[in-house]
């Protein structure tokens, strides 16, 4: 016998949040009402909130089509204008197991529950198994949802289970907004680096090569190209000293410097031949212990800044890869400064934050901010015990950054386990908080592999290791640059810096030599000689997000010229062709954004 | 009983390969008979001749000094002054295993001989246990021999054995022999690029990463970065598209490739996780073939022609692994050229060979010559059997570099087992002859995977590979390059181009000045400010191997000038800073090499 549950909710007073999930939660109850109508057979999964809306999943007896998602959600917004009571009652369990008789996926929820009453919910003429959370009636939904798209999904997301069709919704409170939602999904689909690096032909992942090991095709490759040889040229410039260590070493290493035992989740499985052991590296830093160990060191050498464009390898679960942003082998642009002391260590992490405005400017990027990330001195577990070495470390970090002038915020309980640092939080397209780089003081490792140096005094001193990233990984980083670009890169970074257009066929002899002129300037051109109409071979090369165009017809040769368009669009008529080219030399060796 | 065994040998009438053989082998008796003397206890283990002289393995009651050397060679002179004759006689085994009873490497060998008689032969008042080969008597053995060094050695050469100390000897016919080989030896020495990577800081073998895992120190890492990138552009100006791949791929696409079934000794051991299996790649070709497939390609785009820097893991004995010339993980200067037809191999076969001949030009390579490495027509195990493909293949290479003009040999049964190929042989310091990159044309891969071009004719073919190395890997070129150039790099290579030496303490700021000059053109310039005499410095750069030093006293400030002294140790006076830097850019950017 069901057992009738009253309650009444209060929906004005609850937070905005609980609010939502009550609408949502109740949306997906619609949603399956429809989808009963719409196929009497379906096998019901279940359906909670989300942060955007809610999904339902479903077992089906055939492929749902965009003509189905918009009668239900027509189907829906008739229930919501009925204003139906959503009720809850109180069955026992063996009540309930008879009622979902026919719904296997239902009774394997049951077969989880204790022992005892079940609650359910109906509305209008559809019951669910449900432990509630409603708004008072279908009413209280606003119409401002939408169904926004069909994916597949395995049973409690095991691949074991059968595969369930998942409807998507979203819903807000408001039309604003969810066109606002909307807005911002355009957005990260247009910017979104797997689309764009797949239309640029940048990158790829290939099946047989691996998940998560990006193949840089060549014009991918250009980019990083370009990127490493100009972050390597700035750091040499800066006193880093750049080295090449291997990727793979001996176990006993990482078992030293403590990775092993607290990475080892994260790294990829050993490799065993004749009694040896070797790793594929997750991390730089022993290399770079291994380079500074070489050769005694004295006072007078410190600082010594080991920089490397290094490999690295991450055992990430294959389902949380993700294009070139989230990757098993990756590439860092690292470093790791040996400082004799703490007045070293402040002078190099200021460096180091002037380093990263200035790359940060050049790039053009701007949706970033700096976090102090601080220890916790009421979590003895997470963080080592020694609340002198945390002041001074925190406060010294915090001078620094407001020596530089950068405005920055505080997060307790963000540091690494020896030590604070600083976090360089990123905004991606997705519209994600992400850290792209830190720059960490650590005490640990010197100690972990008994470090010295000879100080003045003639003894032997422990350094202080700064590890510091400026540009990330050249994945991560290639891939916001996609994402902030739109795959308009500027100049200097384009793949294909300019096509010269051949008006008929007789120009093509012309526009060779005007390619050869600029090639001669070691800009990156083709000749578009296809047989094709020329507002075909400028939509093309617009499509490509090629930056220059030039137009080459006989008043062109004539004049040693060519008719300049932007990728933008613009056309700049006529212009000699040693004008295009000091255009093209300036914008490409002052690293001009695009405006 | 022994039984003696009468023989004359007529040494003039053997080749001099036999009769050389045979001074040695009795020098090496000569040897131990000494050594006997000099230690009664001496346990004795074997003593053939080799290539340039002779051995012995002794187990000795204390190490062999230097000492011990000079006092055995002059015992061995004596000896040999003596003309003992050589007696070989035959005894039964259980006699000889009575006689030896106290040497049990003698009883080891022993053990491994058929029943029946065994030989022995005595000298002067030593006996060994020996199949023959020497000479009539001791005075046939000639003076012009040496006791060149002590060594460790296990016996039989395995580890579990015990370790016995072996004595190696030099022995030529005549002292200019014997001269010649010392002074090889000596310039082998002054050439070894182990000992002046040391002695630069160029790179290093660190135990805990692994042999043959080359830590390339910031000095050697500057000369890399150099070659990697005129390579890089080079080849992008010759039309090469660069690309990058993983070093790490799925086990299954070395199993399509063919790596898998014939090379997987020679690889890495496979990493399993997750049901997933990776290896380290053995050779780039499969990762280039997925980029070729990444896209559909027609006639029109064909050679494509794409290239990288890449790395590859080879599973060499550590044993067999020396410096940087032969050692496990490799960067190889490697590309692969898809072409359409015959004639386009030919044309690109070409454009390879004046690549080279461009880069080892520029670079100052003279000991090398190319090789034309056919297959054989009477060995169908070794050789695909398709006697026209081979003549076509054979043909087109011999004309290709007939055409260019390049001198070459010929050599039966050295081609890939499926198609012939240009091996250029280097020979390096030591003395050996070694391969360094092959242009191999090849069939089997595009056949392997399915490779397909869409032709003019609108069908599919299948495109033919050109596997082409030009400066091989860098580990090799650069061991290479230290031993041409005994570590004078040329200026464009040299880790630190220049030192300015203030001549007092008053003479720092301007030496900081005229370094800032040099540095504002990205010179790689130091100053040398440390506490020493002006003398010590100058010889401690040229130890070296600084191209350039600048010296700076009150004469040359005043003159914004500095004496210039060049790394052979001429002193061209003093220069004017702007002419001094005009000079050291020239050289740089022509890449002119050491006169």
């Amino acid at each position: 016998m069901s057992e009738l549950i009253e309650s009444h909710a209060d929906l004005a007073s609850l937070s905005k949040e609980e609010r939502l999930a009550r609408m949502r939660h109740s949306a997906a109850h619609v949603l399956a009402e429809a989808m009963v109508e719409l196929m009497p057979g379906a096998e019901l999964g279940i359906g909670p909130p989300i942060d955007t809306g809610f999904y339902y999943d479903f077992r089906l007896p055939r492929p749902l089509t965009n003509e189905d998602l918009a009668w239900l959600e027509e189907r829906m917004r008739q229930s919501i204008a009925g204003h139906h009571p959503f009720q809850m009652a109180s069955i026992t369990k063996a009540e309930a197991a008879e009622h979902w008789k026919d719904q296997p996926f239902k009774l394997d929820l049951l077969s989880e529950l204790d022992e005892g009453n079940v609650t359910q919910c109906t509305h209008a003429h559809f019951t669910d198994l449900c432990r509630g959370g409603h708004v008072n009636d279908t009413g209280d939904i606003p119409q401002s949802f939408k169904l926004m798209s069909i994916a597949g999904a395995y049973w409690r997301g095991s691949e074991k289970n059968p595969q369930l069709q998942r409807v998507y919704g979203a819903l807000f409170e408001t039309a604003e907004d969810l066109a606002a939602y909307e807005e911002h999904l355009e957005e990260a689909r247009r910017r979104d680096h797997r689309r764009i690096g797949r239309e640029l032909e940048l990158f790829e992942l290939v099946d047989e090569i691996g998940p998560g090991h990006v193949v840089w095709l060549p014009a991918g490759a250009t980019i990083r190209r370009e990127l490493s040889r100009w972050i390597e040229d700035l750091e040499i410039e800066q006193g880093y000293l750049h080295v090449h260590t291997p990727n793979v070493a001996k176990r006993e290493l990482y078992v030293r410097s403590g990775h092993w035992d607290h990475y080892q989740d994260a790294m990829y499985p050993i490799m065993e031949r004749d009694g040896e052991e070797y790793v594929l590296r997750p991390m730089n830093c022993p290399s770079h212990i291994m380079v500074y160990e070489a050769a005694q060191h004295s006072y007078r050498e410190l600082p010594i800044r080991i920089a490397e464009l290094g490999d690295m390898h991450r055992w990430e679960k294959s389902g949380e890869l993700t294009g070139m942003s989230r990757v098993r082998i990756m590439t860092l642009n690292d470093a790791h400064i040996f400082c004799a002391d703490t007045d070293q260590v402040a002078l190099e992490v200021e460096n180091v934050l002037r380093l990263m405005e200035h790359v940060y400017g050049v790039l053009g990027l701007k949706n970033y901010s700096y976090r102090l990330s601080l220890g916790d001195p009421d979590d003895h577990e997470k963080y080592v015990d020694n609340p002198p070495m945390w002041a001074k470390g925190e406060d010294l970090l915090r001078r620094v950054l407001t020596r530089v002038g950068l405005p920055f915020t505080e997060a307790k309980g963000e540091a690494a386990f020896y030590g604070p640092k600083i976090d360089v939080q990123f905004e991606t397209a997705a519209g994600k908080d992400e850290t792209l780089v830190t720059v960490q003081v650590d005490f640990h490792l010197p100690n972990q592999f008994g470090l010295e140096y000879i100080g003045e005094d003639g003894a032997r001193h422990q350094p202080i290791i700064v590890h510091r990233g400026v540009i990330s990984t050249l994945e991560r980083m290639v891939a916001l640059l996609i994402e902030e670009y739109e795959g308009n890169f500027p100049l200097w970074l384009a793949p294909t810096q300019a096509v010269v257009i051949p008006i008929a066929d007789r120009h093509v002899a012309y526009a060779e030599e005007v390619a050869a002129e600029l090639r001669a300037r070691r800009l990156r051109v083709t000749v578009d000689s296809r047989n094709e109409r020329m507002q075909a071979k400028i939509r093309d090369h617009q499509l490509k997000k090629i930056p220059y165009m030039l137009v080459v017809g006989d008043r062109e040769a004539e004049a040693n010229a060519a008719a300049l368009r932007v990728r933008g669009g613009e056309n700049l008529g006529a212009i000699p062709v040693a004008d295009i080219l000091a255009r093209l030399v300036t914008e490409r060796d002052t690293r001009a954004l695009v405006p």
